[in-house]
């Protein structure tokens, strides 16, 4: 495994690393931490890289792997940057043959997007999209009693997204995190759209499979000199003639990372929250509150939903094991790709390609019916997956 | 105190008799119960109305109570009937110079609620509207600590109501309540939104004293033969440049009266939940999270809170208790009225006659915005109180 | 009706007045409000009691109101005084005929309650014990269950009364709550133990209907200058072979009324929290876990539950309305003894004077074990119901 | 590092190994997997390691390791077998000169813990116990602030530990973990008392430095054919006058691992449970609740909480992550024994050598006490730390 980005003052390559490795699939051998060259070196000791596989540049990693002997040689590449820089990166990686795990938002905007899909499609490689919420043994339990039916047909999506920590200016204090994603140049059209709203809208999207049709879309900045939304709402209507609501937020004062989702069918509702990610709460008319809660011998569980855990009920398993599912589940169609198993490319267990595509239409569907005083505008791709 | 309405099968009907009851402070003694005289007759037994006065229509009620000696006489009369003959009974008792408590959404529709309006305005009498909610202690505590700037500016405002009772169609079934709320010939314009939704709005107002500008609306009707909506969201837009979310439901499975709202200020959010009403979440950046409990004896609560609390803290207080505190504030009125003093008519604790135009008024837009593909529409309306 | 104690300051006689009063079955119409002749006037047009009424004494009230022509006279008397006057009220109030609904804990001490078991017994009236929390219909719902046998055989009882408001001396502050429930002359051989762990203890006998064998208890008094015990814990052994556990604090700071009970039957376990009532917690192994909540339309619910429920589930119901339930219960069985109908005496729905006597000696054993480092002390008394 | 057990169907081998390796700070290098050589051998490839390494006994590890080069030998030897093997590896690796940590409860007996206990202050090695729940940031974090008088005096310390999954007899159906849990040979002189009761007693100790006194112990077994208690109850006389509880049962329905624990002071209360980690509940009367949540920027963390956490606030951190909190800090002390600094060996973060005898000294006392009708016992060890 080898890491792009991730260099100090990341918070969310150590993440990669950590869930990579969490079930001992996976070694982090080489990296290009930083666009910094000196950081790039210096970031290296502390995930265990040795100097020599510590490169100043993604394309001196991928140059330098490629020769190395097959089993010296990293088999994927995570990537950990700013948004901006995904695309060139994981093209590249993928044109050179390596799988690739990628953060989301894909790629800077939808043109990148598409072209990136395609690299991929014309390519054999494992592309995975950190959309990781979907690595939580509930919500993969969900999406399966959803398709299994165990709903109904499906009428309502609400999903939110409610963070805090921009509510004041970090970026004018030029707190690391904050001002790239504050930053048009580096963060793409959107700013809490780009970085939570999608991971709601994807949610819904990953546990219903309810298809798009069109996207109403209000954006707001409430921080003052702020350069994109930190605030916003959006109705979908799906194909089906249900309706969906994603909120996200980066203003409320003391909230955390509170994604949170309920679903509506004819036959029954469910409720998941990502900071008490090992209850599911599952409604009938008529009958008592059911609380699913995360267990893997439970009979209640599904195939998708039982194989996620690692421990018992009661031992909350929570954000990196769930990452780390994501990962996990990569690693499976990596190693047939290695034996040269064919493996399945378009409906994967984790999020991919084609997701990455969709988010970014969301985003820039959302962020142009804004501009148009929430004008409907079209939401479904062709990329879009059951 | 006179009940109109609230005859066998009726729920809030009771309500208001327990509600206005709960204190002491009044005591039922007329009624006319039901629109069908036989069963207006039939159910006063169980209200313990003597069959002198339970009358057999709201016109034999005023004109025999005006008739009696002033010390016996009813003080003020309660409308709990189906919403299209809330007008001509209030207009009636108002101009017949009773107080009124009169049942939300306050007539069919705006026309008629511009008309109360007018009629109360040139009485003297007191009259509220049962946006019962606004009873609540932390509710009240609430409004006090966001008029007195403890949040800052106000940026967003999410709430929503979620029902399931009506999941599947019991209008067919003849069930009384489901039956008048989904014919639109005696609920109004709206379902959901007319019942619930409105609730959840004024919840926002009531607390926020933020005024309106322009909503859009998308309502959905998902069971079906349905003749009103039982699904449906809105976004409101603030003249301050707030953003507001409203989302009812009747058709959420297992949900109960889960009316939510969240609150995010430039300096502090609050979230309140009516099935756990003695909790009030107050959060900043950077603090623990603080639970306020309904404590009349804290230094936190702010006197309209402190004053809405009965029994010490821990000691739930629920439903009732914030209907009777809408009673109990409406009451004060009716003394000063009844001793010559003057009182507030337009900035009163209880909700009133101006809210109830409001109320009007946004259902009248939500439908109309939904209509016309979710258009924004104008939402304020000259009655709004701050 | 009519109240003795309930003067100025009580928290409990307004409790007692309006959860009687609640659904209009009685009117408070005479009272001996307080031992302070002055007080006892003064304090009764607070509760709409006429001059002619209020009554300077228990004696004058009982011996006037034995005068008055039936359909004047009060059918039943609340005692809500301290606790040693208990016993002299309610004695002379059965003896005088009149039904009695007193505050626990029952007497001064067990002597006192075996003597009025015996008053009570020898006379026909209904005699009523405030363990209100048993009027919440979800520990109604408990017992039948249990007794029903869903949860099989019971094998523990885990029950908590946590406070916090006596963490500093407030007695020494004269606040009045305080002066007398930490005052031996006034409350009795216990402090926390007479005045909450007997909920907890009562809950889990209510529910349950296990029979006690033995007791060995720790008593603690934490706040310095303190005369009686703000703190302790006891194990209960059940005649059955099971275990229970008892623990009240009134030190806990921060807590407010957290009466909490916990337990485990050979088929399932229950759980129910006074601050949370509205909520009752089936668990099976291997199946969700069942959140049953209050609701008077659901197959869930059983008779008693659903009768105990006033209004539709999410709409909270609470203290007031589980304090009138027991109130209703106990007006049942007077409205049948008014009309000379039997009714039973012993296993009542509402708490009775042999609650009582069993309460008061929990209490005395408590206090005798905790002397005795502990010591296993008998517990069952013949008075004991199941 | 070594794993000394852990074979297939092992729960805790698994639990170790990813927990030790998380931060990337060691690598499963060696094993002795199960004391069936065969076993040992084909348990090895699921931990990634490698046959020449996968030893059949835990003799033939510590002679072959000892023999290799020092920068390839393993640095540490974690111990995941059943409890009566705890002490012959641990005192053999100990005395071979290896770092270890070791499963609680630490040994067979408590004759073995003072033994293990001597052998460690005899060498120089890292000896680290896993009390894993003591690696939750939250509970490091309460041990800072109560040892640094926030909660003023400590009186109370209730805790608990409530488990279902022994409800019926699974050791009859020869279930891996519940036959050598239940067998006492295997496990010790106690059953639950010995697996969960020791983590709730050993909480309240961690995170108070109370010294116990005395006990009193009432252990029950209500599986029928169970040898061993499977339920039970402690209360604990602290030296300072203040008073503990301790309760654990294996046989509570639908409970999963319900670690819990309240502790009340003098100056406020502290509440925390295991299934929801990341918030810690602060009381003060007449303040709001505080809910801490972890969080590695506020300033209310202190600084081993905020040391302990990984991702902001809002992102779920659990079981694993605390439990290689355990780890890290071991790691730092046999990071200093490498480079030859002095680390302090009695007062450590991680929970050592004396927290294990004291554990076995709480197991051996509870059970005397039970077998004398609970009698007082003494409870206080001269191993035990504050």
């Amino acid at each position: 495994m080898a890491l792009v980005g991730g260099g100090q003052g990341s918070f969310i390559g150590r993440v990669h690393s950590i869930a990579a490795c969490l079930d001992n699939r996976a070694v982090l051998t080489a990296g290009a931490l930083s666009s910094n060259p000196e950081r790039a070196k210096s970031s290296a000791p502390d995930y265990g890289i040795e100097d020599a596989r510590a490169y100043t540049s993604y394309q001196e990693l991928l140059e330098s792997e490629a020769k190395l002997p097959e089993d010296e040689r990293i088999d994927f590449l995570s990537i950990a940057t700013p948004n901006h820089v995904h695309f060139e990166v994981a093209d590249a990686a993928v044109k050179a043959g390596f799988n690739v795990v990628c953060d989301k938002p894909m790629t800077y905007d939808l043109a990148q997007a598409e072209k990136l899909m395609q690299t991929v499609r014309d390519s054999d490689v494992v592309f995975a999209l950190s959309h990781n919420y979907t690595g939580y043994p509930l919500v993969r339990q969900a999406r399966e009693m959803i398709l299994g039916g165990d709903l109904g047909e499906i009428n309502a999506i609400r999903a939110q997204y409610i963070q805090g920590w921009l509510r004041t200016s970090l970026e004018a204090e030029e707190q690391k995190q904050a001002s790239w994603r504050t930053d048009p140049s580096k963060s793409g059209a959107a700013g809490a759209f780009g970085d939570i709203a999608t991971h709601a809208y994807n949610l819904g999207r990953f546990m219903t499979g309810l298809l798009p049709d069109q996207v109403s879309c209000h954006l707001k900045t409430f921080v003052e000199g702020r350069r994109l939304d930190d605030y916003g709402t959006a109705v979908v209507r799906y194909d089906n003639g249900g309706l969906g609501t994603v909120t996200a937020s980066q203003i409320s004062h003391g909230r955390e990372n509170d994604l949170e989702i309920e679903i509506d069918g004819t036959k029954g509702s469910l409720k998941w929250r990502q900071e008490n990610p090992n209850e599911l709460i599952y409604r009938q008319n008529g009958k008592a509150h059911q609380i699913y809660t995360r267990d893997p011998n439970a009979p209640f569980m599904t195939p998708l939903g039982a194989a996620a855990c690692r421990i018992p009920a009661g031992h909350p398993e929570a954000f990196f094991e769930a990452f780390a599912n994501l990962y996990g589940s990569a690693f499976d169609d990596m190693a047939k790709r290695a034996s040269g198993e064919s493996f399945e490319r378009r409906d994967t267990v984790y999020t991919n390609v084609f997701d990455g595509v969709e988010g970014m239409y969301f985003i820039q569907q959302c962020v142009a019916s804004s501009q148009d005083n929430a004008a409907w505008l079209p939401l479904k791709h062709d990329a879009a997956r059951r």
